[in-house]
């Protein structure tokens, strides 16, 4: 009814078609010969739903060369080889529709190429990715370790058994650079996004974060600053109450600044069976309507034509920090840190220093910090004062706070 | 750019030429005459941004007819006499493009009509009345009484001189059922959609409310349940900490829940200059890309030929309520009060009856109950029989909870 035409499943293609399914499909739309498509010229549009980058990237080639507009849920393949990709569609003009490869059910994708597309956006922060975000929230909520938040994320199936790309920050890299794409339309390449993942994260931090009033989030921000384009991906402490900062579970979020249309916050499920579905559909729909080629063709993504974008250097990224330092319990040591800082113009916003607890053996007592605005700059060069002074012990933790 | 080739301002028509204006245009692109526009056939495309019913639905009857295809943010001319026009447009083979007709800068229209087009929607709640919203979370938070809420919303410009359509409910329903009408693919009239506003609120209301851990949201509600579509407008209590429940100030949000997608929240400025001139120059960049007129012409919105959706009968709508009743201070008050509850088979979640404070005035006690769910029939009964109880003074105040 949506598409206002019929759409019949042709053909499937899968590698093992004896796999044990949850769907009955009739023995002559299955096989495991990609050439039933290839050569079947009544099959106008594919979804594509094949993982990582091999036989993806020759597929999907394939299947374009074909004459076929493709959909696809393939986050890295388009992060890595998106260039190449979208050049081959418009050389055979043809369309590539991709909504479920970032943020599953909510339609980013639709929503920064169309919806928005009378604003300059200036900024977009999300939460892109759902099993990171499990983590932390579990780690908060029951002040477990990082180690046993996996576990439980693995048990309840929001974590692969290599849970690696989904915590080291990957993951969120990836997509992060696809909207980057889209939202400010130049091109830049996952690998060049500074990113830190969530592995090294202490559940200490989240229970000092959460008294300033915050919650630690594996964020992805992209900032259009007078410095130019800033991206990232790191753990960063969001507001207890704003959008963002009350995003629980394997959700996912994402806020969209625009010169015009100002906030715009948008909050779903980030993975998994239905919602992945949702996005493909709609995908097969916009294409079997023809809204997709008109997008496709009009917006020109991810060109070789297209700039790369300029990055801004991290060191002149003004931003606020939360610093937390294990310090001997001396005369002097506190007037000593906020002397560092004071020399490096960054200024206080608050600081927590408890009593030590009487039993404590800890070799140091914790202080923590959370700084005004200052550019990264003096901030990397305080924080190695700070490091190496004799009263410090460990190695600081440091973690950005949006504004 | 986004629109993939050039879109030129060729004529402004308005009332009053003299009127003083924030921006300058040159002497020959603005007139009183909109014939000017009617007969240039180098103009493809209208914004229409009148208010009100008339001269907006005859100047939009001769646009369409003229060839034009329209842009319109005015949801009382849409919510009245939709139907007409839309067929009008069909008929002329023209587009009517409407996204700042309801929330403002969230594009709900393009996400329900696009985006979800793969799902079957459920269930859509919103806050689609920015003023209504300020004026609740003003007392809320300042615990001020209506009428001083109202006062500051217009000394801040959120609210107009008469703010009647505002407060009334009628503002948030003529939006709900332009939005049921593309979530539910069927037609319904504003007029025939119950609706409560938020002028008879107390602030006591939201100070209870607040103890149970709720927030009172002037909230539009269409549900698609086994007795039929429910739809209605009122003030209901929407849990703290729920996407709904923090929605401050004169923000707009509105939360869909689809057969794949499940929850999908969306959040922003629901009115102002340029949040509406963001959703009507997407709509225009949209209408110059194409994509307006395949949505257009494939969803046949609104039709004449369209089933009137059927209305579920209030009395079977199944509910959580709120009640806060004044009673005597006597022995036994309690027990007849559950009685008639446990009578109509409505069980109490949570109850509150504080100690009276000593130098209380008042002829009542209050007592705030707050039940399982109930049907509203059995719930209609029972709210009746308790207002007639001899120990309960004044009118009971019933407001929903949303689950």
């Amino acid at each position: 009814r949506n598409a206002g035409r019929p759409m019949r499943l042709a053909q499937v293609v899968v590698r093992d078609k004896t796999k044990p399914r949850d769907c009955q499909l009739p023995d002559n739309l299955i096989s495991e010969d990609l050439e039933k498509i290839l050569s079947n010229s009544e099959i106008t549009v594919v979804a594509q739903l094949i993982g990582g980058l091999e036989p993806a990237r020759t597929i999907m080639r394939q299947l374009l060369k074909a004459g076929k507009d493709v959909v696809t849920a393939n986050k890295a393949l388009l992060a890595e080889h998106g260039t190449e990709l979208f050049d081959l569609a418009r050389k055979m003009e043809r369309s590539i529709a991709f909504e479920a490869s970032v943020a599953g059910g909510i339609p980013i994708i639709t929503n920064i190429c169309q919806c928005l597309s009378s604003n300059q956006i200036t900024s977009l922060s999300g939460i892109l990715n759902g099993t990171s975000n499990f983590i932390v929230s579990q780690m908060e909520q029951a002040g477990t370790q990082y180690a046993d938040a996996v576990a439980e994320a693995q048990q309840r199936g929001y974590a692969e058994a290599d849970p690696t790309m989904d915590v080291d920050g990957t993951d969120a890299v990836q997509k992060l650079a696809i909207l980057a794409q889209l939202a400010f339309g130049a091109r830049v390449h996952w690998r060049d996004i500074p990113s830190t993942g969530i592995e090294g994260l202490d559940s200490i931090d989240l229970q000092y974060a959460a008294e300033l009033g915050y919650r630690v989030k594996l964020l992805a921000m992209a900032d259009l600053a007078s410095t130019g384009l800033e991206l990232h991906v790191s753990p960063t402490l969001v507001r207890c109450g704003t959008p963002l900062g009350e995003v629980r579970g394997a959700y996912n979020a994402i806020n969209i600044v625009g010169d015009a249309i100002g906030d715009v916050f948008f909050h779903g499920l980030g993975a998994g069976q239905m919602p992945t579905a949702s996005a493909v559909m709609a995908d097969l729909i916009d294409t079997a309507v023809g809204r997709t080629q008109l997008t496709f063709q009009t917006l020109n993504l991810q060109s070789q034509d297209t700039e790369s974008i300029g990055l801004s250097d991290p060191d002149r990224v003004p931003g606020r920090y939360y610093l937390r330092l294990a310090v001997d319990d001396n005369p002097g040591v506190l007037a000593e840190i906020t002397g560092v800082l004071a020399d490096h113009q960054i200024s206080i916003s608050s600081l927590i220093q408890h009593e030590p607890p009487s039993k404590s053996k800890s070799p140091g007592l914790p202080l923590v910090i959370m700084t005004h605005t200052a550019a990264e700059g003096p901030m990397h060069t305080a924080g190695q004062s700070l490091q190496n002074l004799p009263s410090v012990r460990d190695k600081m933790v440091k973690m950005r706070v949006l504004d």
